[in-house]
């Protein structure tokens, strides 16, 4: 990371991202929905790709219509990774209680994710940004091992993996830049209720920055140096949660590709609002429908309002 | 409120609180005590004495001690509000989960509450701030019925008297120019799960100013024209959450008493970073013991590292 100043950019890098693609039933007291689109990966991809080109890498089964992921290939997201297999989609369950702040999941069915090997396009291998996704951390580390020269790798994780496969988690996270977790991951990863003493041990693991989500409660920055805190985005309709998480990391992982070569630990924390920025219009609609027709230009008109939301005094420098 | 921009006083107002002071009995994942000093209305004292001369109302029974609250008459409490009733003092017990921010209370024993009468010292009828700290509505408003002319009224409330004395509460509502509750209570009064719907329902009260409360996830003061979000301080060890509320408020209102003649919009900003932080030191250790050797250049030290924890770019103005 220290070389990240060094160098100077005019075209945004791309992203590698894997993770899942599939359907949703989602039950939120404001309503419920079956079979939407949804998956780590969709999210992730449909923000990230408002900012720099996208590389996907993920199964959907034979079930899933040809032209679902089309909104996506308009935005330009590469699907040159996508594997579709003999056999059913990845579904997945799940139902928010009053304040949409506590999920249960309802049920999982793996479908073509049982079994899945992701084999990227030989392209790929030139990605200069990779979000690992929420998949079983082997496979995380099977991605990283068919990328040559990353510049910048992120994670993400859930507790599944944390309980099951806590050693080969603790290994992908030795091998990324940035570990990305909700605060309840955070604290039983870490095996601590402090969230910075849960940063702290995740950064001694090697990564440079932790990102921990934390839901209406906005998100906060963790590096060696610097403890940012970046509040949610105040609505008075979220109707879903779901994505929020993915597409948080797809609008921060996106504006760091976008200034590929000078990130600074300001540009850090921009990248971090944008990803509240574009996390607060996911939540605004059920399943992907407002990142569908989310534009960049309002992204950045939220953005600038985020910079009211906090400042009371100015700030004190070193 | 209009009026607030047109003086400039010299000494700050003096702020008159009720509340309760007691003895609890706490237990946190990190240790327990038990009779140690508690109550709303000490912790709010033992807040606002750093800013403001402050007034206490309040009862405890013959069983507490004389010079159990020496250290806030040290502090210049005035405590000629404070009835000394033949009988129990106040007792609460509350236990913490393991991330601190949920709490259940197991038991409380109202003692000299049961019946208490807040009668106010003749000379307190011209205090210029009142805190309503957390009492039933009824004897909150007997409270500012004999305050002649106060500048700026806040209150606190709990889900008890949501469910137990709603209209009540909702008449003290009307009454206040501030009100200040944590989320869930908010969002329990309201009948809603956004904090935004909540406070803008609150505010149609009449309230010019509503303050949630969300423990680690910091504060959110609402107006009609303003949304702040306030972060709580990060730290590696928080011990005891107990009057982490009302030395929030007593930081808050203390700071606006300071300020008495200018509270602008970005004063109470700043008002509500300075209640952040003493409550950061509250929470650092059981009881009042942190708070009882607090300084206000302490504070003030925090209070700067605070403009650091959430500074990403320069804010717009209007």
């Amino acid at each position: 990371m220290q070389q990240w100043n060094s160098r100077q950019r005019q075209t945004p890098g791309t992203i590698l991202v894997v993770g899942t693609v599939g359907f949703d039933d989602i039950e939120t007291p404001f309503g419920s929905v079956r079979g939407v689109l949804g998956g780590s990966a969709s999210y992730f991809a449909a923000a990230a790709s408002l900012y720099a080109p996208v590389r996907l890498v993920a199964v959907v089964g034979s079930d899933m219509p040809s032209d679902t992921l089309d909104f996506l290939r308009e935005r330009g997201v590469d699907l040159r990774g996508l594997q579709v297999a003999e056999g059913k989609t990845f579904r997945w369950g799940g139902r928010y209680g009053y304040d949409l702040n506590s999920r249960d999941t309802l049920f999982t069915e793996l479908g073509v994710y049982e079994g899945f090997r992701p084999v990227t396009h030989p392209e790929y291998a030139e990605s200069e940004f990779v979000f690992l996704a929420n998949i079983h951390p082997a496979l995380q580390q099977e991605v990283l091992g068919q990328v040559r020269r990353p510049r910048l790798t992120m994670m993400d994780s859930m507790n599944l993996w944390i309980e099951t496969a806590r050693d080969a988690l603790t290994d992908t996270m030795r091998r990324v830049d940035m570990v990305c977790l909700n605060d309840s991951e955070a604290r039983e990863f870490a095996g601590t209720s402090s969230l910075l003493t849960a940063a702290r041990r995740i950064l001694a693991l090697g990564p440079k920055v932790v990102l921990i989500k934390k839901g209406e409660c906005g998100a906060v920055m963790v590096t060696d140096d610097e403890y940012f805190v970046a509040p949610a985005y105040p609505l008075e309709e979220a109707r879903d949660p779901t994505g929020a998480g993915d597409s948080f990391a797809g609008g921060f992982l996106g504006y760091l590709a976008q200034h590929d070569g000078d990130i600074t630990p300001d540009v850090l924390k921009r990248a971090v609002i944008h990803g509240s920025a574009v996390a607060s219009f996911t939540v605004e609609e059920f399943s992907l429908d407002r990142l569908r027709r989310l534009t960049r230009a309002e992204v950045e008109r939220r953005y600038w309002e985020f910079t009211r939301l906090t400042y009371f005094d100015d700030v004190v420098r070193d």
